[in-house]
């Protein structure tokens, strides 16, 4: 995995992202800091040309609404009309009714490269229902040691109905296709206090992935554990400064920024499965 | 006071939240500081549900729209009929007809357990009118220790008509319902300078409400004076680096997630009229 | 150029923001810090009236959508009628037809008094079409010190055009009318790893306007500056820091807040062309 951070900064992959307003600074910062370049475009006049003109595409349901869900359908299309890197995250699938049912209507229009959730909304997308609270993953859900070959078992189920590669994320993290799953174990329980990891990984998923097209795999395992590792170097220099949620917010921007492919490789904790 | 912020903590309150996008990462990072959890959703068919599935309700009108305001109503019926707490953020009520109407049909249709705003918002919801210059206070509303008990007893009136407990921010905070009244003088003037410390303590009065549901007046005062006290250890904090007005905001949340009812029973100034 | 900064403190101009999403945040931290005062509103059934109680008014169409666009106009017809300073924001034009096209049509129906982009979205708005890259300016495009005569002659005509004041930002900025030019050689290269600045920029010419109407062109060129200037006090700091692009997003807002009309000078490297 040497090369895959470099190839984004060499590269500057352009995303468009249709994505929720609560975290869509954090989203456009965080792809600035990888050496991507956002574009947030939702307007259904304008979101196929858009994404004509861009390396990817990240789709992100936290707060949709009537007019951005037919413009999630048109850029998907689009997107896959023109071989584009597309990214699905599931925001609060199995929370309300519309989730849901937005969900499953872009994965039966679209054909996503790589699908992230937490493990809720993950089993929502396979199941078709599960106990997602809000948008947090439910505590009876969590992925633990114990419980990890289920939702690895998930993953490669719903890797082989969407065939897209699916990254199930919390405590542990799992990314897997039909075939290969990769367990990472970075980060830290205190991101859970800060909001927007998730949102913040799937659209640097499209960016690493639309960086290393011939490496789509690898490059959701490296975005992965990026946002874990800086997460945990975050986390220290919030200790080292006694400061709070809002420093690590800030800390976890600034050590995506600061990655490299040697700082990330010395960090990364994954194990093959 | 003494459990307050640890019932919080342990329950972690799901708080719905409709608000402006402005502040709304702040509110949301300010809620999970918090130790709550926070989902925003604005559609009118989805908002019934996740209200539902929540603790709690916070209605901000801060950038209303037609398709919002919808929502918001459906939202807050919703909340009454489940016996959920209800928050209301008058943001900018008496800047334009729209807001001020939009604000009397939220009172009309809805049952608040709380409204808070500044003197300006909250007089133009007693009489009908006032000189709101944007979504600040007017100048000539400001309260001051001189014309304090004018203030306590709109809070008052507008409680005893609202049935709602009334929180007046500014240079001194009120907290009122028809019988007991408050006095908050924690905060610093510098907390002017940012965006959204009403936005989040409306979200936070929701929060530590629903945790405190027993205890609702008590909540509100702790909430009032949680913000203002992070506001002056944040401000101090910013003095000490050199700072300015950005990091006072990133201060500020980080002393929200590291507040105790200890640590705030210390720092908290209120005088019980 | 002395007393500017000191006017915005003084007179605390509100300005009304039609922006985007992404960056609305910023721009309200920014717009305060400055000693302005910002107020957001989108809804055409409100934009008029809030205009009118503004000392100034920016439209950016970062996020633009249908519903946004006819309050785009409104607002600013009204701000013409009324005499109040207008800045357009034309971010993106030329990504989209609809960008594109809205920057045309409000070019047609409304009088700004200053219009600040990229040079691909300037080079847009004087041909009718560019190589913009997403909201980036086009590296073919980039204004250096061998091509500065050309786009210092594309301002002009524009200005001449239009009887806007011209802004074209980048590693050069340019600020010209008909007649006169300036050239700004403030700025870092490192702030275009974080997002915002040219929004934050635009609502600051709006500010910085409202408070010297006579100075028009002397308070464009000093709010462009001023937020050179702040960046490379950011970045400067962020080094010292060790950290990465989120604290210089926030040492950036920081040192606008701390700037004085003393220190703006003493940093400021502008040309009279």
């Amino acid at each position: 995995m040497k090369q895959i951070i470099t190839n984004v900064r060499n590269k500057t992959p352009l995303i468009h992202c249709i994505t929720n307003y609560v975290t869509v600074n954090d989203v456009a910062n965080l792809l600035l800091a990888s050496g991507g370049s956002p574009i947030m475009a939702d307007d259904s006049l304008e979101v196929e040309e858009i994404t004509s003109i861009c390396n990817g595409l990240t789709i992100n349901i936290g707060t949709l609404n009537t007019r951005t869900i037919e413009s999630m359908l048109l850029a998907g299309k689009k997107a896959n009309k023109l071989g584009k890197i597309t990214v699905l995250d599931p925001v609060g699938a199995g929370a309300s009714k519309l989730r849901t049912k937005t969900a499953f209507q872009l994965l039966d229009e679209i054909d996503f490269s790589v699908i992230r959730g937490n493990i809720s909304e993950i089993k929502t997308l396979y199941q078709g229902s599960a106990s997602t609270k809000g948008v947090d993953a439910n505590i009876s859900d969590m992925v633990t040691e114990e419980n990890v070959s289920k939702a690895i078992e998930l993953a490669k189920q719903l890797s082989k109905q969407t065939k897209a590669i699916i990254a199930i994320t919390g405590a542990i993290d799992i990314v897997a296709n039909e075939n290969q799953v990769y367990l990472i174990r970075n980060g830290h329980p205190m991101m859970s206090k800060i909001t927007g990891t998730g949102c913040m990984l799937s659209a640097l998923i499209a960016a690493y992935g639309a960086a290393n097209e011939t490496n789509l795999l690898e490059a959701v395992v490296s975005a992965t554990a990026c946002v874990g590792y800086a997460g945990e170097l975050a986390y220290k220099k919030m200790l080292e400064l006694k400061a709070g949620t809002s420093t690590l917010r800030m800390c976890l921007i600034d050590e995506v920024s600061l990655m490299t492919d040697e700082s990330l490789k010395e960090g990364m904790k994954v194990e093959i499965r």
